[in-house]
């Protein structure tokens, strides 16, 4: 199985596609893009349905043909079989601890974010949860998610005035779904970071400076 | 740092808990259990709070005294540390595939049985979400959660029905999430396997005499 057979399907206006190309870029790996059109409802024709039954973007297809779906699983795939500039820690410790800080993140921020944007488009009527089935929208579920935005930033604020990056002393994936989401919010649900939460703010400065961090 | 040292801060009614204690059994991994009694609230007492900031169990306690919780960041830091009896798949497309179908039983099973008994139980007035925020609970979630859980039963019960595992055809952290989710519904919410999902039947029996599931 040749390294460079690599194909990731994704959008380029999905968080999830932004976590993984980032993730790529921050490590110098070449992976083929094949775009799937969300707004064409692209991800719901048989051929995709063949690679992700889920019916979700990204989808990292192998050389052999393996179709790895879910941002976690890929980014698993990828560190394992390019360990250079880990982007997960070096050691048992340091794997686990990005591990614990990237799902927090996810939980607590990205998670939300989603949440609150899905449960308020009115072209996702009917699609508050991504996948296969089809689930009507929860109003209740964007103020909730907004609200707990705004704790999420709190609690990274306070934080990131204690360590330079998410996971502690080393930039990981944990700052790469922080980063995404902290666009997503500002864009999607007017929630920049607060001006008064200068730790936060002086971490995005910092990681948006990063080459890779524009993917 | 010695290995026999890790402390696992748990409840024993705690489904995240017993996805740690089962992988711990079926790896032969001992590790001192640290009893955190959530009916006295103690996960919110200054002492726990000091270990685990997000109030929640299990947390695993390292021998230098760093603190993993989250369960897929446990379980990465014991599979590290222990490789015999891999159960996070031996290959990196065979992580990637367990890491990718136990996330996909997270979100698709487990999640929604979590959210419909946090949303119902009148205990948990107000603390909806686990972790150090309040919220209160959204009645719509139950009946959602419960639909989303017979959806689960219907797909894996199709998955199970050209595979053996979960995740293919080995044994995986995926097999333990979802046996977890099926006791829990059926305790929990009255949803156990119905009948006629034969090859999850078939599945849940073959899991069931594993000895490490009774953990």
């Amino acid at each position: 199985m040749s390294k460079t057979e690599l194909k990731l399907y994704q959008s380029n206006g999905s968080p999830n596609c932004r976590r993984v190309r980032i993730y790529l870029a921050e490590k110098g790996i070449c992976a083929s893009t094949i775009p799937v059109d969300l707004a064409a409802k692209e991800q719901f024709s048989d051929a995709y349905a063949a690679i992700n039954p889920r019916r979700v973007v990204p989808t990292l297809v192998l050389g052999d043909g393996t179709a790895i779906g879910e941002v976690p699983a890929i980014w698993r795939y990828l560190e394992e079989a390019y360990p250079d500039r880990p982007l997960i820690g070096n050691t048992p410790r340091e794997k686990a601890l990005a591990t614990m800080w990237e799902r927090q993140v996810e939980l607590e921020g990205f998670n939300p974010t989603m949440e609150a944007v899905r449960n308020a488009a009115p072209v996702l009527k009917g699609r508050a949860i991504a996948g296969s089935h089809d689930y009507e929208q929860i109003p209740a579920l964007v103020e909730r998610g907004k609200r707990r935005v705004k704790d999420f930033y709190a609690d990274f604020n306070a934080r990131l005035a204690e360590v330079g990056f998410v996971a502690g002393d080393f930039f990981s994936i944990a700052d790469i779904t922080a980063m995404v989401t902290v666009d997503f919010a500002t864009k999607a649900l007017s929630l920049p970071i607060p001006n008064d939460h200068m730790a936060l703010r002086r971490w995005y400065e910092l990681i948006s400076s990063r080459p890779g961090i524009a993917a």
